[in-house]
Order: structure tokens, then C-alpha cells, then sequence
């Protein structure tokens, strides 16, 4: 794992390999991008089509949308705007179109976003058929009165709905999950970012010996995806069954922030994990449930109840570049992933520790004749031989690794060094906690 | 209920009815008011009178206070002040008299309150027996030498302690219980207020069609009277089984403020229901139990252990007019009594339709199909969407509507229009809580 | 009792009786500490003594230690210093020397405070074989260059490690727990305080008339002493049976604050009692266990698990005295003493009253015909009548009587006084709290 930093150059040159595709919650660009992260990490990657139609809880499988052109051009057949330059030119899910129209007509069919005059706009309309276009606002005030063509040529078929899911076996069958989202198209933190960083973690994980958990890795459309891969299959009820924690990916590729949003009750055991190694990095945005917006809805909704929390360095929602074109490859860096990666991977070591330690003598251990009195040293915020001392007293069997990070006040990075040298020195038995 | 806007008047021109009677914790005046709230709201009201007398817990039923006449009067048999003018002119409980005194001898069987010269006093001797007078300081210091004749015509005789009281009966046998006190002379808030925001309750009970709870009001004097009911008939056993949540009203006629007082621990569903409401029309006083002094101090008395608050505008003691001629019936108004008014009846609105709701569908439901979306726009502090979609997302059965209030920050009568929306499209079962 | 108020001055002069002694921690310093003790209280104190070599759990007891004589000389054998004049002379379990160096080579052997140019350190080396001496830095600084005589006269020999142990039976099995240590050599607070409190506290206990509890004064050396304590002849065992709260006394004899270290969980009736106590008396410093540094490690340790807590006026390790000669007989002062017995004698009186009091009349009493309603005025920060309610109110088998301290906002002392009078009236029953 010595190439653990080069996680974000790689992370940001898939993302980059990704951007172009035209994608939508169904049709050919899901499944493109599917196959380039099944490629990127050579993972066998298992596609679930479930057709249109399909009742999937209280929502059905919409139909899947074909788009093979879409553009605006003038009286000179000068095209104004055209998808192939930018997808976002298109109104998602629009329906097919061949008129000509004047200037004034056109406009009630072009979406803009005039507080950000220099950007296009993402709009799509899933569950209302309806056709547009979208562009920058200085773009439609430029245009002179006049005849325009709009065209979209676009189909409404049935068709499927794809999901791409990777399962990574370990020693247990009790999983931990990711879930990320494959159905924006060309935009790179809220969309781009989260496929790569899955795809990274599962290089990751893979490289890990003597893994203790099962990892699975989902990527789908955002909110009916994640509803209709629960209702397929069983997989709620194995989920409910097998999941320690879960994580949905999304908009992790900028540098501006760290953030997380909780469960809906703020106390699984990804809430405590995910908090541990943010609050170890220093400032983060801890949201509650109630500022959520991507699949953590549908994890955590009555019912399903799936301990399953959001990890974004910025928040969807909180960036002007969001739903945006400058949400593109120079707002994410390659800085940027490598954090996301940073953290999660530190989440996942931790995970893997887990458990609630017990020290095996009575009283305190004599630290002297074992060589672990005197590595006193190292500077910080606080001292390690006095974390030592600590990690000694409350491993009680009361407390897992994250409790003692959040107790003791410090990363859960040294709280693991200190328990792996306890260890091999024989001086901890580790419990289960129950119930997780 | 078009009529609920008018109760504030309803209720100030009752307080005005019951004001000049001549009420004490015994006798005749009791009786009187009772029988006006009687007439007042048309309800079948019982009434126990318990012998002086009667053993009750740890406190015995005191003789029944006859009061005929009271003045005091100066050589010219002018009377300088004279209960029939103002029944605060004699000390509540007094023994009769009849003798003439110098004016310094006077002095010593005379009450005032020289911080607020101008008002009379209001005081009484219960336990202890002695005759007064209570007059202004001003006219104390007004008097010039001479003899006076202090006259009270009173007898304290072997008779009973009169309660009246109010069952409304609904679809569960399960109660929400009212108490107020009916002993204090001619003083309009901490008097009058309580008994006439009860009978207006008892219209208001009366007219809920479907009514889900049994709904007890009783009319008592303070202390004794509370404590005379529980020991009586086998209420406090009752009471135990049945009660929900509990209120005693106590000074809500003036408009200077809202507050509650709450149960012994400050958790019960009484605490939780009014707590939500005064919440969501702002600021209000939220004392704690050891700040009591009504009623709610028998209700929660260890052993008795009933889920019973005390509601206020000002709380009693609080204000400089409490137990003065100065509260009288300016001091109360119709928008003071109205606002109570809309308090406890949004109380009982969310008590009846209370329970842990549950989302009847796996993941969120597609509110779309069903027009439960677009209902977007309604201004205010918070935004009726997400509104909305976090009453789905905590309706899984841990919360109840306060719960929901409370986690949510949105008004208590948002959560019911919503709820009911939702009940309405049949998304949501109903659960009771346990041990509510 | 009469003469508790004479408790700081028996304390003191006792403090400076074992003041001289050469302790370390085995040895006869220790012994004759523990005579001492043994012969100001009259207790029956029983010795234990566990020989050199022992296990105890995961350590060993050490090598007892002999001192005769340790000086050091210069070329006109004058004594620059001697141990016989300040025992903090010679680094603490010192192995023997006599050799003659030139005063370079001398520095390697002397350990100073720099810091504080005038005081000794007190230094000593347990756990690892070497000889030294300490002296002052200005004295060091003021040696001439010369060669100079280091004598050392010790030996470490195949003896054993002494305890004191004074068992003061009650009515119940169910023990009280004291522990202070006796291994420092000449220093006041941060040594002779603790044994002078424990035997204080040892006369305070005998004299009280139908004890409720047994009372356990252990007297041990630090860390080693209380390990082979809890290891020997099934200790550990009888008190995670017998105790209900301990007490490790250490540096009380100051009077510059008072301070607590609670226990592992800061949640045992031994942090509730002596917060209950600290704070009726005002500021005080409530250290987390994270700031442990006596024997409340070892009886807080996994798997021992005894609800102790830490006693203090300033806290061993925050006062620039700590560890030096100025830890002297000035240092400590007989009202420094004074507040040190009031403080745990009003905890253990609390203890001995304790318990879940309930009102064993329905409502509440009816005070006035018992004439506990009238005793209103004890002016203060708090109201008599008011804490006598609350405590009614409060008595319902649900609070002892440090949650009522904590409840009410009113002294133990007041508290106490109230529960009295109202069991002298029969109005309380007395639960005992489950698990404690």
C-alpha cells in the first residue's frame, strides 16, 4: 500500500475519464460509466437491469431514456447550443422535439440561472414529461430576435434502470457498504468525485489481507436507484441483516471543506466512526439528518433503517458550482480526492479493529519490564504516554476504539497504534459490543 | 366552532359574574360559584360536599366559614369600611367580634400593604383562628383618634367542603383532567380567570365531534379541596389509571405573558403538550416544579404521582397586583383570556389526535402521484416542504406530534395539518406509545 | 464530639511527629510511620507484610531498602550535604557508593530543579538500580572545583513491603474505604497530610454512636502498595463485595483549594458524596479521572473496578511545591487541616444517613398542626421553608440525599437537618437504593 498517496491523482484522472458521458437515472450513460469502474478497478462488478415498469416499493421503474441529439440553431443553421458540446445543454429526461420558433417563443422553453450569468444550468425533469434546453444567461440575452430550431431527438423507451454493485467478501459476513451515484451527467464533484473515490476504496480494501468484513460497493441513480436496488432481490432484508455501517459518497473531490451528515438519529456506529476520523483532521461540517439530500433519504427512511450516513467534502447544496457547468474538472483536484480518500480509508482501518478492548491483567499493567514506559516523546497537542495511560484505563470492555478516540481526545490514528502495541504485548482481549 | 374568536369575551363577561361573590375555602360562596359555572356552560356538573370534619390523607376538613356582615365603624357610625363594599375588607376565616377599640388598638387587628398604600391586601387565616380587617394603607393612615366598633357577623360551623365537578365522556376512558380553585374572594386572575377558561374548555370539549378522551374538570378550593378529592371515593385510585396529562389554570386572564409550570420530573405528556405550544407562539416562562404553587403541588405530591402542569399567564406571586384588590377586572381582558383560551384548546387538539405515527410504505413515499408535492410556498420561518419531509421521516413510530414539534422546530398545528394530510392519502398507521 | 473544631490542630502537630521519618516505599520508615500512627488513634492496626519477590497481579514487590548514611564530602571532609539534615538528599532507593570524583564527574550523580534554584528535589529511581543525591541548584552552582567524597550506606535486601490496615466495624458489613500512603520521605503536604486525615477520621468514626457502616483506613505505599494490597489474601475480592465508596486522602493539609478526582466514570455514590459536600462549601476543583495520579488508579483500574475517588486540597502535581523540600511543615497550616476533616466528616455522615427517603402520607403533610411550618426565617442564599418543600416533594424513593442536595441547590448539612426532623415526625420511610 505504498502508493496510498497517489490515491488522489489517480482518483482525479478516473473522475476526468468519466466526465464526458452523457448520463441520466437510466439508459446508456449509467451503463458506460459502470463498465469504466469496473475496468478502473478490475472488480467483478455485478449489473443488475431492472425493467421499466417494475413496482420497487411505493415508486415504479421509469422508462429509460435515449438521447441522440439535442441543439438550438438559428435561421443561418449556426447552432447556438448543442449536448455534444455540453450535456447540461439538454433538460434531462426531455422529451423529443422539431420545431421552429420565434425568439420569444424559444424562451419559454430554456432554463437559466440569472443570479450566475455565466453558467449552465442543471435542470432535469424526471416525473413530468416535458422538453428544454439549458443554457447561460448571458448566452440567451445575446440572442437577436429571430427563428430558431429546436431540436431533440429523444425516445422514452422500455427500457431498464442499472445498478453496478461489488462485493468484496472478508472473514465475516457482516458488511460495511458504500453507496454513490451514477446519474448526473458532466459534472465533477456532484457526480464524478463519488464513483472515484468508490472505486479507489475498493482497490483499497481489496489490498487488505486478512480482511475482517464483507465490503460492497453500490452505484446507481440517486434516490429511485437506491430504492429500487432495496426492493430487489432481498436486498433490504440482507442489508438489515449483514450491515455494520454505511457510507453514501457524494461530492468528495473539492478542497474546501469536510462534512458529514448523520444518521437519522445520529448514534450508529457510522455516525461514531466517521465523526472520530473527521473531528482527528481537525474542523468539520457535522450536518444532522434533517440537512440531508442524497441516499442516506431512502437508507435511513421508516422501515428501512439501514445505519448508513452521508461523507461529502463540500455538501451537495452548499456550493455556488453546485447543479451548475463550473461544477467541473478544475473545481475538484486531485488534493482534494486524496483527502476524501485519506479519511475514509482511515475509516475503514478503524472498522476493522473494532471492538471493545478489556485489559487481561489486574490493576495496572507494569508498563517498565515490557519497554512501553519510555516512549515518552513525541510532541503534540497532547502527550502519548499519558493516551497510553488512558487507553489502559478505559479498555474496560465498555469502550470501542471510536468511544476511546471521542473520551480521550485523541486520533483515532494513535488510539489504534497504542491498541496494536497493547496487543502485541498480550495485554488485551477484545469483546463484541452488542447489538453491532 | 366558528365561534372560537368570541371565548376571550365569552370568558372575560363570565369572570365578571363570578367576581363579587363571597367565596372562601368553605360556605356559601363556593356553592354560588359552582352553581353560576353550572348555568354557565349547561354542563352536568356533580357536586360533593364532604362533612367538617372528614379525615382527608393527612389533613382534616375545616368548618364551613358563615360570613354575614363585616364592617368597621367610628363614633358618627360612619363605616369606614365595610365587606359588602369590597369582601377583601375582612380577613378571610375570621372569627366574629364585636367591640369598640381606641385607634391604636385598632391597629393591631388591622392588614395592609404599606409597599402598595394604596390597595387593600388580601388575607386569611386558615389554620389558626383570629378576626381582621385588610384596608389601604392610606386609609389606615387617614384615621383620626378616636373609638371604633369593629363588627364582623361570622361563625365557624360544623359544615361541609363543597367541589364541583365535570366528566365529558369520550370513545377511550382514558382522561385529561382540569383542576382550578374556587376560594378566593372578589380577585379577577388569580380567581375568576381559572373557573371561567374551565367552563369555556367544557363548551369547547363538548363540541368536538369524535371526541377520542374522557375529559374531567373540577372546580376546588386550593390545597384542601385537592387533597379533600383525591381522598375521596376512591379518586386518587381512579385518577392513577386513568389520567393522560392533567392541567390546573391559575391566573389566565391578564395579556402580560404565557408560562407553565412543570410535574415533579418535567417529562410527563402534560409537560410535553403545553411546553410544545407555548413553544410555538414564542416566548413564554417555563417554570420548574420548584417554583409551584397551586395545585399541581397535591397532584405531584410523592405517592400521588399524577401527570399534572400548571398553565398561567402570569404565574401567581409573580406580579405586584397578585393577592390585591388591584387584580380586579382591569387588570384581566379579553384578549388575555383568549389567548389562553387558544393555548389549551391547540393542547387538547394535539392530545386528541396524538400518537407515534408510522410511515406505512418502505422508503420515502413518491409524493408526486399523489399532489402532495408542489404544496411548496407557504412563507415563514421554516419551509412547509421540508416541513413535510421530516414529519416522514421521524414518523416511524419513536415519535410522538410533541416529539415531532420539538425534533422538527416547526409549530405544533403545522405537524397536525400535515399529519393529517398524510392520514388522509393513508401513509401513516398510529401507534400508542407504551405506558401513555 | 465537641472538640472536632481542635481536629486541625491535632492534625497538624501529628502531620509534624511523622514529618522526619525516612520513608521510601519499603522499609522502616515505613514501619515506623505506621507505629506512629497506630499509637495517636489506639487503633487495633493490623501490619501485613508481603516479602520482596512476591507477585502481586502483574508486578513483583521489590527489594526492601536499607539506609544508614548518605553525605557528601569535600577534599576537607566537610559534609555539603547529609542526609541525616533533609532525607531528600539522596535519590530515593539509591544502591551504595563511596567514592571520591572531581566535581564534573559529581554532576552526573546530582539531580537539581533549576527551575526552583532554592528547593530540593525530591527524586527517587524504584524501578531501575542506580545511586544519586539531590541538593538545591544554588548550592550545587557554589561548588569550588575539587574532588569530593559520594557515600551512600544502603542496601536492598530480601524483606518485605508493610501495610497498615485499621478495620472499625459497624452494624452493617458494608464498608467505607479510606486509603493514604505512607512512602514519602520528608514532605508535608504531598505525604504526612494523608495519614493524619486517616487518623483523624479514624477517632471521628469511633465515636460515632450506632455506626451504620464498617470503616477500612488502609496505609500503603503508592502504586505497589495498594496493588499488593488488592492482590493479597483475597482483598479484592471482599471489597468489590463490601465497599460502597472509598476515599484516596492525599495532600489535605494545604489551604488553597479544595479538590476532587472522580472516579473511572465519575458516576459512584463516592463522587456524588464528596461533590455533594465540596460543592455546599463553594468553589472547589472537580478533576476527571483523566487527571488520576494516586492510588484512585489502581482502585479504578479494569477488572478492579472499586468506587474510589481522590480527596485534596490542591492537587498533587499543581502546586510548585509539590515533589520538593518546600513541601514543608509552612507549606501546611492547622485550618488547612481544619477544612480537610469538615469536609469528609459531613461525607461521612451523609453516607451514614443516606438513603432514598420517601413521604409516607398521601398529599402533602399537613405541617402546620406538627409545628414544623412556622421555623421560616434562616436567612441566606437560600429559603428554609422552600428547601423543607422541596425536600417533600423530592422524599418520594427516587432521590438519596445527595441527589437532594443536588436537586434542591441546598447544602448537605440542610438537607440532613430536614430529613432529621422529619423522621422524628414519622413522616419518612428509608428505601435503600438498588446496587449501592
Amino acid at each position: 500500500m505504498s502508493d496510498r498517496n497517489n490515491a488522489g491523482k489517480r482518483m482525479y484522472e478516473f473522475a476526468g475519464k468519466i466526465f464526458p458521458l452523457f448520463r441520466s437515472i437510466t439508459g446508456e450513460g449509467v451503463r458506460k460509466t459502470l463498465k469504466l469502474i469496473a475496468d478502473e478497478t478490475g472488480a467483478d462488478m455485478k449489473i443488475l437491469e431492472v425493467p421499466s415498469g417494475t413496482k420497487v416499493f411505493d415508486w415504479t421503474v421509469p422508462p429509460e431514456w435515449v438521447i441522440r441529439e439535442a441543439y438550438i440553431e438559428n435561421e443561418d443553421h449556426k447552432r447556438i447550443i448543442d449536448a455534444k458540446e455540453n450535456n447540461l445543454h439538454v433538460l434531462g429526461y426531455s422529451t423529443p422535439v422539431d420545431r421552429w420558433v420565434e425568439l420569444e417563443e424559444l424562451k419559454e422553453f430554456v432554463y437559466t440561472e440569472p443570479s450566475q450569468p455565466e453558467v449552465i444550468p442543471y435542470v432535469t425533469s424526471y416525473y413530468r414529461e416535458r422538453y428544454g434546453f439549458c443554457m447561460s444567461e448571458n448566452l440567451l440575452r445575446s440572442l437577436p430576435d429571430g427563428r430558431y430550431h429546436m431540436v431533440i431527438d429523444s425516445e422514452l423507451i422500455q427500457g431498464s434502470l442499472s445498478i453496478g454493485e461489488v462485493v468484496i467478501p472478508g472473514k465475516s459476513e457482516k458488511e460495511i457498504f458504500f453507496s454513490t451515484y451514477v446519474c448526473h451527467p458532466s459534472m465533477a464533484d456532484n457526480e464524478c468525485s463519488g464513483p472515484a473515490l468508490a472505486a479507489e476504496l475498493i482497490r483499497f480494501v481489496s489490498s487488505l489481507e486478512d480482511r475482517e468484513y464483507t465490503y460492497r460497493f453500490v452505484f446507481l441513480p440517486e434516490t429511485i436507484g437506491s430504492i429500487t436496488y432495496l426492493a430487489t432481490d432481498g436486498r433490504l432484508a440482507l442489508l438489515k441483516e449483514r450491515m455494520k455501517a454505511g457510507f453514501v459518497l457524494s461530492c468528495v473531490g473539492d478542497d474546501l471543506a469536510y462534512s458529514m451528515v448523520g444518521s437519522r438519529y445520529g448514534k450508529t456506529l457510522a455516525d461514531r466512526a466517521l465523526k472520530c476520523v473527521l473531528k482527528g483532521r481537525g474542523e468539520f461540517r457535522d450536518y444532522s439528518f434533517r440537512d440531508r439530500g442524497s441516499d442516506e433519504r431512502q437508507y435511513n427512511a421508516p422501515g428501512i433503517d439501514l445505519p448508513v450516513v452521508a461523507f461529502c467534502r463540500s455538501k451537495y447544496g452548499t456550493f455556488p458550482e453546485y447543479h451548475t457547468s463550473a461544477d467541473n474538472m478544475d473545481f475538484v483536484s486531485p488534493e482534494g480526492f486524496q483527502g476524501s480518500f485519506d479519511v475514509m480509508s482511515e475509516v475503514i482501518e478503524g472498522l476493522e479493529k473494532n471492538g471493545c478492548y478489556r485489559i487481561n491483567v489486574l490493576g495496572e499493567p507494569q508498563l517498565g519490564k515490557r519497554g512501553l514506559y519510555s516512549t515518552i516523546s513525541r510532541k503534540g497537542i497532547y502527550d502519548r504516554i499519558l493516551v497510553q495511560r488512558d487507553v489502559i484505563a478505559y479498555c474496560d470492555g465498555r469502550n470501542d476504539l471510536f468511544d476511546l478516540s471521542e473520551r480521550i481526545g485523541a486520533p483515532l490514528s494513535h488510539i489504534l497504534e497504542i491498541v496494536e502495541e497493547l496487543l502485541e504485548h498480550n495485554l488485551l482481549d477484545k469483546d463484541e459490543r452488542e447489538g453491532e
